[in-house]
């Protein structure tokens, strides 16, 4: 009984596409959207690309349509996948859980009952539940940052580091950068914890400013984190000596990449448009024959002043 | 200047979406497809998929064409892909190499030009080339048919394998079988080299008729090895006494599947499809701002009776 009606849906598409038509008439899909609220930057952006994408396929495909539900604890979010399910009778679930632990028995009922499930970001405490498994690359995004240092600096440049939350992500980053750095002469002088958090990183800076005399470049890993950074640099009026690198691609960074500021020469991605990629793949099984399930790790990419238009997204509030 | 074309697609569409519309008007885009010809089963079926994408794709996206080129041997392909930049002024090329190590160069100066680059099941020999990355999942083709096995037999029960070519792959998949029968008590006899080929397959299948007076089930861990299999196991008069998996859902297995064959109880997936993956990938990053670089491995379905139909197609080669 399993995919049930994915599957259904996969067969009736490859027919269709036999026949050198587009699966316009048939049968109708359902695809439910559970996501964490707008609470801060990246989940806003979160929020901008789910509806984005499901914009475009509702234009594209008159044959889909979506529930997007909101939630800002886990509870609430248990309570809209049971909603979908019970009420709007998906054919497929998209969720990135709020919480992994709660939403697991949660979403494993889900699948139980032979509908598609699409995880993003946070997996779920038990592996192999869900039939597509959507994320950013952590250690990709430690290495693109790593490399653009080791390009830049060399022998005798001296680098400080802002690490995020401790969690098995913040490490698997902080290792491909310092990796990344292996070989070039350039010293990292430090690494403390920002906990991805502006208030948090200005006083890492601070701290960093009042110790170090020579800092080249500043890792802040994270654009929250590049923005209490910079504040402590300004405040110090040592703006000049050095450039910072966040990550994660906020709107108001990547702007002043593409003006050219040479305080921000590069940003790396970790795409909250990641939940358009699981939204997009998942309405395309439903689609068409097409196989999509699996695991898909989106890489990240260095952001620099000649192709920062293509990151920019004025309308997202991140 | 990476990814110019592809980006500009990316620019135009974020802000056709913001408008909720489709990107059915502005610029238009060209899709190189270079794939292997279809001089055996797989790729009978890869070939057959992907001309079903590129024709569900031009017939959803107006904006899209597409040239498709195959090849018997690598030095035509490298031919193909020059040709398709020189005089066609493609905007992306998908690819499965017909070998790694020739096809890299070629592919790696397509790249520097700033076209988008996806390939598809064979790597190229230097890592980090193309954008995307789509191949099928051979551990979890191994532990697909291993937990089948560990499901239907236990203590007492004999196993045969046969093993594909030697390779790197072919090593993943049996590790993961063999590690998915661990604690089970079920005793693998032998596993020998059936090399992917139907009569070498039928050779070890007589040895190991000749030899085992008990065994319960055969993993063909192929298709065409499953065949070669079949035709020992008649020969001998023994059809009763096992049953046999193969692997990658040829369409004369998936059918007696569908008819509820006793001998052929489920199978493996490791879909030639991989190819409309690829292909729907990179059109759709032409079409939306969806971030569609980094790693895309396909997972591995069990075929059952109950689903078979969903993976049959009738007018395909394989």
């Amino acid at each position: 009984m399993l995919r049930r009606n994915f599957l259904k849906g996969a067969a009736l598409a490859a027919s269709l596409v036999s026949a050198g038509a587009v699966a316009a008439e048939g049968e109708s899909y359902t695809i439910g959207v559970a996501i964490p609220s707008a609470t801060h930057g990246f989940m806003g952006g979160l929020n901008y690309h789910a509806q984005a994408a499901i914009d475009r396929l509702e234009a594209t495909y008159p044959q889909l349509s979506f529930v997007l539900a909101t939630a800002g604890d886990a509870g609430k979010m248990v309570n809209d996948v049971e909603d979908m399910v019970a009420t709007r009778n998906i054919d497929a679930l998209v969720i990135l859980p709020f919480e992994s632990e709660p939403l697991t028995a949660p979403v494993q009922a889900v699948k139980e009952k032979g509908i598609w499930v699409t995880v993003v970001d946070r997996g779920l405490s038990v592996p192999g539940i869900e039939d597509l498994y959507v994320a950013g690359d952590n250690p990709g995004f430690g290495r693109a940052a790593g490399e653009y240092f080791a390009d830049k600096l060399g022998a005798g440049d001296n680098v400080v580091v802002l690490r995020g939350i401790p969690t098995t992500l913040d490490n698997e980053r902080v290792d491909a950068f310092e990796a990344a750095l292996d070989g070039s002469g350039v010293t990292i002088l430090d690494k403390q914890h920002g906990n991805w958090n502006r208030d948090d990183a200005f006083n890492v800076m601070q701290d960093y400013l009042s110790k170090y005399d020579k800092i080249d470049a500043v890792w802040a890993a994270d654009d929250d984190m590049a923005i209490g950074v910079l504040e402590a640099i300004a405040q110090a009026g040592r703006e000049k000596e050095m450039w910072v690198v966040g990550g994660a691609g906020m709107k108001e960074i990547i702007k002043r990449i593409m003006d050219g500021d040479p305080q921000l020469p590069v940003n790396v991605t970790y795409p909250p448009a990641q939940i358009a990629t699981a939204i997009e793949l998942t309405a395309l099984g439903l689609v068409s024959s097409t196989p999509v399930s699996g695991r898909f790790i989106i890489g990240s990419q260095l952001v620099t002043p000649e192709n920062a238009k293509d990151f920019y997204f004025p309308d997202s509030p991140y």
